[in-house]
C-alpha cells in the first residue's frame, strides 16, 4: 500500500517495452533502418500520451521522470522569461523537485512567493489573485498532493495566471492516469511513468505549443529542441503502454480505490486519538493518510513492514529524513503530529483482504507503540508544550 | 557497424535486470523491505561501477544519461564556482551536449574559450596552457571522440587544469569501457549505459570528493543531494552489469575489434578520393571515418543501409541537421567534404564477415553516386571553389 511511491511494472507494459532492449535497439536520430523503426515507435508513444491528454504530438516532450519534468518546468520558463519578469509563485505543500528548484531560483535574481493553503491542502484562487502581479512569469500548483492526496481546483488557478499574463505549470505526477485532467488553461504539466506501472526513469513535460521555455539538457536538440539525449525509446514506449492502460480501467479503477480507501479510513479512524490529514473529498481515489498522538511514524511503518504491509510516513523521497513533512507542517500539524502520520496509498493489486489485513494489524501496532512511547509520558508532553511556547 | 550511436542491450545485462521491473520494484528512498531491496541493488550496482573506474562509491551519481552528465558537470560546477571566477574552457570537437551547455553558459554571465585541435583532432596540452587564467573554473575535454574516434592525452590537460586551481571534467561517454580510463586529475568524468550494451536512459557522473557541484535536478536530495529523482534501479542494475562485463572483455574486444577496424580503413582508403578523419594510432578500436570527395553521406548511408549495412555521416543526433559536421570542420573539413563523411563504429557483433561485406559493396555504392552527383560536374566544382574563395 505504497504506491504513491511507485508501483510494479505491469506485465503488458513490460511485454511492450520487451523488443526495444535487445531487438528493434536503434538510436531514434539515426537515419538507417533500425534508426527509423525507433524513432517509428518513439512517435507512436508520443501520439498515445498527447491522444490521452488530449495534446497534440508536438507539445509532448519526454523526459527521465517526474522530477526532471518539474525542474525543467520551472527553471526552464524562469531562464526564458526573465526579461518580462521576476516572480514565481507555488504553494507550501509542492514536491520537493518543485520547492527546491524554486528556492534555487530564488538565488539567481528570481522572486519567489508561496500561497498559503487551507487545513485539508486547499489553494484558495482569491489568495493567487491578491498576490499575483503583471511581474510573475509562473505560477506552479500541483494537481494531487503526493502525501495527503488533496486535489486542487488547477482550471481556477490556471484561469488567473493567464488573466495576469503568467504561465501555469502542475505537478500531475500523482493525478495522471488516476483522475481525470483537464489541459484547460495549463501550459505545463509533468507526469512520471512509475507511479503508473510503467518503467522507473521515464515522464513526460507536456508544453504548450507557444510557451517559451530555456532546454535543462542542451545538446543534440531531441524532442524538438526541448529536452536533448537519446531517447530512452523501451522506457517512453512502456509509458505509453501505460498510459493506455490506464485511459482503459481509470474509471474503474478509480471507483473501487475510492470504496477501498474510504473503508480503511473509516475503519483507522476507530483508533482512538487518530484523524485524517488531507480534504476529505476532493482526494486521490488511492489516498490515505491519518495521524495517530503519541506515535512515531518510522517505527509504525517498520512495523507494519513486518506485519506484510507496506506504507510510508509521507513521501519516499523525504523517508529518510529527521524534518517533519512540509506539506502535514503546511496544513497545520504541528511536527510531533507530522511525525505520526501514515500514508497508505493503494494500487490495482490491493484488494479487500488488503484492506482487512491492515484494519486487523494496525490497532494493535498502534497500542503498542503508545505503550512504548516516550512520547507519553507525563515529563514529555510537558517538554513538548514548552517547546512549541517556545516557537 | 554504428556502435557510437547505440549498442543493443546484452542478454546477461537484460537478464540482471528483469527481476527489477515488476517483482523487486522498490523505491529505494522507501523505509519498508521493498525499498530496502532496491536500494540495496542501487548501492551494488554503484560500487561495481566506482570499482571499475578505482573511485569511490559515494563519487558515482547516476544520471538519465551521457547528456544529463555533461549538462550536469558544465551547468553544476558554473553555478556553484561563479564566485572563483567565470572562464570555462573547451574545445571544438566535443559533444553537442558539452558545446551547447558551454554555450547557454556564455549567455549567463560565464566566458567560454574553445581550444584549437589539429587536423587529428588533438589538443595540444600547450594551447591550453597559454590560454588558462586564475579566472578558469572549468576545462572540459572529451576523452574520445565519438565522431573521429581520436582519444586525447587527458592526464596532461588535466595536470595544466590543476596547476591553475580549475576542475577538469571528461566526456568519457565513447571510452567507457572501451579503453582504459585512468583518473588521475580528473574531477568530473561522464558516462552512458546504452554505448556500452547497457539500457538507454541511464548514464553516471562520477565527480570527486570535494568537488563544488550545483545540481542539476533539485529535489528529494537522492544520490547525496547531487541528482535528485526516484532511481531508475532496473536501468542502474543494467548499467552496472554492462560495467561488469566490459571489464571482464574490454581488453580481447579491444583488439579484436582494432584489428576489423585497421583492416576496414586499409580496404575502403583504396577507393579513390578517399581519406581517413582523425588520428592514425590514438583512436578508439572500433572507429572508421572516412571521407570521400564528390560524396553525398546521408546517400551514403541510405544506400548501405539497402545494402545491409549500418552507418551514420557523424553523431547521430545531429544526422537531421544541414549543417557539417563541427567535428570535421574543426580539424579543416571543407563543409563538402564534412558532408562526404562516414563514419562506421564497430561492436561485439561484428566480425571479419562484416568487414568483408563492408569491402565488398562500399566501392560500387561511392562509385554510383559518384556518376550521380552533381558535385562532379565542372560548374558545380568551379562554384564550390567560389564559395570557398568568398568564405
Amino acid at each position: 500500500m505504497d504506491h504513491a511511491a511507485t508501483t510494479p511494472v505491469d506485465a503488458r507494459v513490460l511485454e511492450a517495452m520487451a523488443p526495444y532492449f535487445s531487438e528493434k535497439y536503434g538510436n531514434a536520430s539515426s537515419l538507417h533502418s533500425h534508426g527509423r523503426e525507433a524513432k517509428s515507435a518513439l512517435e507512436d508513444s508520443r501520439a498515445t500520451v498527447a491522444g490521452f491528454l488530449g495534446a497534440d504530438p508536438g507539445e509532448i516532450v519526454f523526459t527521465a521522470g517526474g522530477t526532471e519534468s518539474n525542474n525543467h518546468a520551472l527553471k526552464g520558463v524562469a531562464f526564458a522569461n526573465r526579461e518580462r519578469g521576476r516572480h514565481i509563485i507555488t504553494s507550501p505543500i509542492e514536491h520537493d523537485c518543485v520547492r527546491k528548484s524554486a528556492e534555487w531560483l530564488a538565488t539567481q535574481g528570481f522572486e519567489v512567493s508561496v500561497l498559503p493553503v487551507d487545513e485539508h491542502g486547499l489553494v484558495d484562487p482569491a489568495e493567487l489573485e491578491s498576490i499575483i502581479t503583471d511581474d510573475t512569469i509562473l505560477v506552479s500548483v500541483m494537481a494531487a498532493n503526493n502525501e495527503i492526496g488533496t486535489i486542487q481546483d488547477i482550471p481556477a488557478l490556471a484561469g488567473i495566471a493567464h488573466g495576469h499574463g503568467a504561465y501555469f505549470h502542475t505537478d500531475a505526477v500523482q493525478a495522471y492516469g488516476k483522475v481525470p485532467i483537464s489541459l484547460s488553461g495549463v501550459d505545463l504539466l509533468s507526469a512520471s511513468s512509475h507511479k503508473l506501472y510503467g518503467p522507473k526513469g521515464v515522464g513526460m513535460l507536456f508544453v504548450r505549443r507557444g510557451t517559451r521555455i530555456t532546454p535543462l539538457m542542451h545538446g543534440g536538440g531531441h524532442e524538438l529542441g526541448r529536452r536533448s539525449g537519446t531517447e530512452n525509446v523501451a522506457g517512453i514506449v512502456g509509458f505509453a503502454k501505460a498510459t493506455e492502460i490506464a485511459s482503459q480501467e481509470m474509471k474503474s479503477e478509480a471507483g473501487r480505490q475510492a470504496k477501498l480507501r474510504d473503508r480503511l479510513i473509516k475503519g483507522i479512524l476507530g483508533i482512538p486519538d487518530s484523524a485524517l490529514n488531507g480534504h476529505p473529498t476532493k482526494r486521490l481515489p488511492n489516498n490515505v493518510n491519518v495521524w495517530f498522538r503519541y506515535i512515531e511514524g518510522e517505527s509504525l511503518v517498520l512495523m507494519l513492514d513486518d506485519a506484510g504491509v507496506g506504507g510510508s510516513t509521507g513521501s519516499a523521497c523525504s523517508s529518510h529524513s529527521l524534518e517533519p513533512s512540509h506539506v502535514l507542517t503546511a496544513i497545520g500539524l504541528r511536527p510531533e503530529e507530522a511525525h505520526g502520520s501514515l500514508r497508505l496509498s493503494l494500487g490495482k493489486q490491493n484488494t479487500d483482504a488488503h484492506a482487512d489485513r491492515v484494519l486487523d494489524v494496525l490497532p494493535g501496532i498502534v497500542d503498542k507503540l503508545r505503550r512504548m512511547s516516550p512520547l507519553k509520558s507525563r515529563r514529555d508532553v510537558e517538554e513538548m508544550l514548552k517547546y512549541e511556547e517556545a516557537h
